[in-house]
């Protein structure tokens, strides 16, 4: 198991939970900066006694499986190397998360290759855990699409989905190790802000699941905001839907119930989830409710947007993609 | 100049403020507890060397104002003996905020002085300044409706809204001094939560301002939602407006500068503001965005709960009231 | 396995710990309050689906041991009773952690059960791993004395303290689930503040342990100061020794290696230590440094106060108590 | 009135306090990044509606005085300049604190204008009060050692001080404004650290003021250690002090009111502060103790690191070199 890209948030927690995964061995760790120093130096707190190396793709020994932590257009090339060498491959950009080339090269440039879209599995376990079994390319969802579609996706099913906003909060945290303004301590703390503003490349993300699961309204148009508040990992997405036909508490209670009853992570709760009761943990936490004032049905999803957002959501596709407990090295 | 109710976060900051004032004497501070305690040992950082002592109506000297900072229910009566005794209230509770007094009542309980709602004039100044000149009771509103009223305002005179989200955020200090498990730091920080989930009080005088601004509309539904969020004073209102017709960015633009050109303390600013802008100030900065995917309609209103939302706001009345310049003690 | 006193933050994390251990099953949560609530309602992010019980001792069944998470005073009898009915007891309070019972009287009161001091063996891990194994009581550390001791052990056994300064800084959850101005987060947000000025009841406990190591020097006075910081777990216990006589770099790093080489849970680092490190683990790391200029020899010990510094240090004793490896559990 | 050097933390305070200020008129702002970007898109908070130009010195207007915010080595060759086209300066870097050449060099390596060491006064407003009114150019201290003597000052001069313990905490603005795995708020938050172990630069500037307080002892070895807490603003020094003799309350407490009895910024309180009740003022909060156990004095220092530690201070430097009420602007 190698993880290419070690030295960001996402590629770090990765190692760390391969680390000391009992079904796994992690034999590498690349990155592009820091190259020589060990992982538990620069992440005090991840005891991964491995160096950083510069990916060294002909030297590279023998592996089953590697996660791919680079930022987008840099992942693709790295990802097909991989694959030529026979890896397996869970990607956590966004290059093969939207099926759609049109839709990819609006948000992000040209893709650097295309080729292998037909090979690569939208990796939300709960709703592909199939394919992903079988998967070469798992596309690591992006954590606000995460705990968007987990929320939303009993709904989508049911055909009940007629309007759509989300409106998502996160820790700093989900803005990478960049250092700015924004994530300096001085800056961050004591502050509450919204980001990209009616412009934010998870949407398509969203739209292109939700319109998977509810085939009859495959145009749905989503609005999606998100905002850095002041903590470190953790994210909540508040859904507000116009449902297309009057739902009660009741049906609504059910249709949680049902549709996650089965889920090892999934958890829907019977009062409003707060992100410190699934901090540090791949579990998704949900609350759907009725509003009989205005009609509509509101969905809270919690989510570690690093774990289940991210990292560790890789590790449970990971599991599945090896025929293991899907909740092994994460309980 | 009196503060009664001078031991929570709204009343001891009211104190603050007015000790401070060029314009007014602060000559005496009430409460229900901590009484023979001095406000600048209760909050260190209010530097008001004034005792706090039991409020007595009979003792008290003539004086020409009060801000009441006490909870709906007890504030009426206190309110009335001191219109009784010839002083003119800014009252922070929500007791005369609501014009409709079966609204009051269903939200609220039955209502201790439904004979004096006719001397009362809600407080956002920006709307009714002009009443609030010569009012003997003016009702401060609560900090969610000043942020969501203000940006929405715009919207509503225009005839814009059709469908209304807001989902507003805000730090620790808006749950005031209560001690639970909810504003314990171990507790709040590291967290994000809902709360009153599809029922919130501030609703029906959301509901209310903006069915006043916008006549042919009276009956829009408003979905509001609160979340708390690991910081102490900051609150941000997210609207999204499904608009009653098309709306570009540029009638956006000139509808909100037009709007606030004149005001002091009101800024449509040209990027998403973040709280700490406004933090310890009577400024509301608004940013307003039109969405060409969805067709909505997005504006983001960040105020300090505390001050704007409510013990500076106060102050702002007063100055009105009194005739002073509005900006007088707030710069 | 049973948790007496699981409501508060210690007993809680005990519990938490305890139910996904391997080794020890958890049958029983008691507490005086909260009686009937579900653990993982009280405490969401444990998801410990126990009920708490009142204290029942005559109806209890038959067990091995027990965590006892009382105030001081308060637990003592609480000890008692369950030695009585066979079981051996962690305890987590102040109750059986000073040898000397005037000592006790002077900080705590009256002793409600003196008798039993002899059973009791103070549960500093690594200093006291021997008699741990077989004790009848095992009088967990305070947070302090954990990291003050295991910082200043090395320079105690070799007889080098002749003056300690400790000033230690602690995030709010050591103020334990107590709901006042000082743990609202309104109020210890952006704030730093020493507590308990010349005058801590943790104090006599390290200068006892400190004593046992040091037979020369018993008498030593240990100048000890606590403070609060904006955080929620982590405690980092900054020492200023005057040594006996001049110690080097190279003498020192020998000093801390030699003496914790073996130790599976302190770590002696070549840098200093954030406590971000150690959250949420039962680790203790170290730093010691020369300073050339004063001639004072500095030591950083940094653990998490509810973990190594409370709960987890309980498991560790357990452990210890019933012959299982003594990472068991902890890692 | 001009700010050099108006992009850093402190810059732009200065510009922020100077801009509101009634008895000083700020006429530019210089920056060596961030040219042609106004202060208040840079720092939102702050309603500076300067632009930041690059130092033009020869097409400068005639100005009265200057705040210079370069960091040390820069600073010195600025304030030469300004100088030398008849402006009086405060400079806000190291350059000019330490009267001794080689002391300056062995930390901070040469000194680009030694000549100009004779000009400058050392910038600690209540102990300089004389020598500011008149200098040309004043060196504003450094934040610790603002907090440090002036916790210490009563001491030094009543010839108490025979061991220093000086254990300092402080916020992230500390750190100014840098980016890195220090400032980010997802390794800063829920962290403690301490840096610059046993080797800070501010040691030398405690020390020279120390000594010069008590001629009699101008010897004297300060151990001084640095830490960051998660906070943005705010400061504590905790000072442990073996007297030169024995030391009770009521002579410490004597000593400290009347040390501190006519200054308007220095409150000697009566309990152990925190440093939100200085957030954003320039007072500084000491309290002073004896402990009978050790028989050492402890001295508490809260200051807030920004403002009294470095650019309130440098406005209060400003109103006595100008003959102003020094308290102006400041309240």
């Amino acid at each position: 198991m190698l993880v290419a890209g070690a030295t960001g948030f996402a590629g770090a927690l990765a190692a760390h939970l391969l680390w000391r995964h009992p079904g796994f061995e992690l034999v590498g760790l690349t990155g592009r900066s820091e190259t020589g120093r060990r992982l538990d130096d620069l992440y005090q707190r991840y005891r991964v006694p491995l160096e950083i190396q510069p990916l060294d793709l002909d030297g590279l020994e023998r592996i089953d499986a590697a996660i791919v932590a680079y930022p987008h257009a840099a992942a693709a090339p790295t990802v097909g190397a991989l694959l030529e060498r026979g890896a397996r491959v869970v990607d956590l950009s966004a290059d093969f998360r939207l099926a759609d080339l049109s839709t990819y090269e609006r948000w992000y440039g040209p893709h650097p290759r295309p080729d292998l879209l037909e090979h690569a599995v939208y990796g939300l376990t709960e709703l592909h855990r199939e394919p992903i079994a079988t998967a070469r390319i798992v596309a690591n969802p992006g954590c606000y699409p995460t705990a968007a579609v987990l929320g939303l996706a009993p709904l989508a099913r049911a055909g009940l989905l007629a309007d759509v906003v989300i409106d998502a909060k996160q820790g700093l945290s989900g803005a990478g190790r960049t250092f700015d303004d924004t994530t300096h301590l001085s800056m961050a703390a004591e502050n509450i802000t919204p980001y990209n503003v009616a412009h934010h490349r998870h949407t398509p993300e969203i739209e292109q699941q939700l319109g998977e699961l509810d085939p009859a309204h495959p145009e749905l148009a989503v609005q999606f905001q998100a905002h850095l508040v002041p903590l470190d990992q953790g994210e909540l997405a508040s859904c507000y839907v116009t449902p297309t036909r009057p739902v009660g508490e009741e049906e609504l209670g059910e249709l949680y119930r049902a549709a996650y009853a089965d889920e090892p992570f999934v958890e829907a709760v019977e009062q409003p989830p707060g992100v410190r009761e699934v901090r540090e943990t791949n579990f998704c936490r949900l609350f759907a409710a009725a509003d009989a004032h205005t009609g509509k049905v509101l969905v809270f999803s919690a989510i570690d947007n690093l774990w289940k957002g991210t990292s560790s959501q890789a590790i449970q596709n990971l599991n599945v993609m090896f025929g293991l407990p899907e909740t092994e090295g994460l309980l």
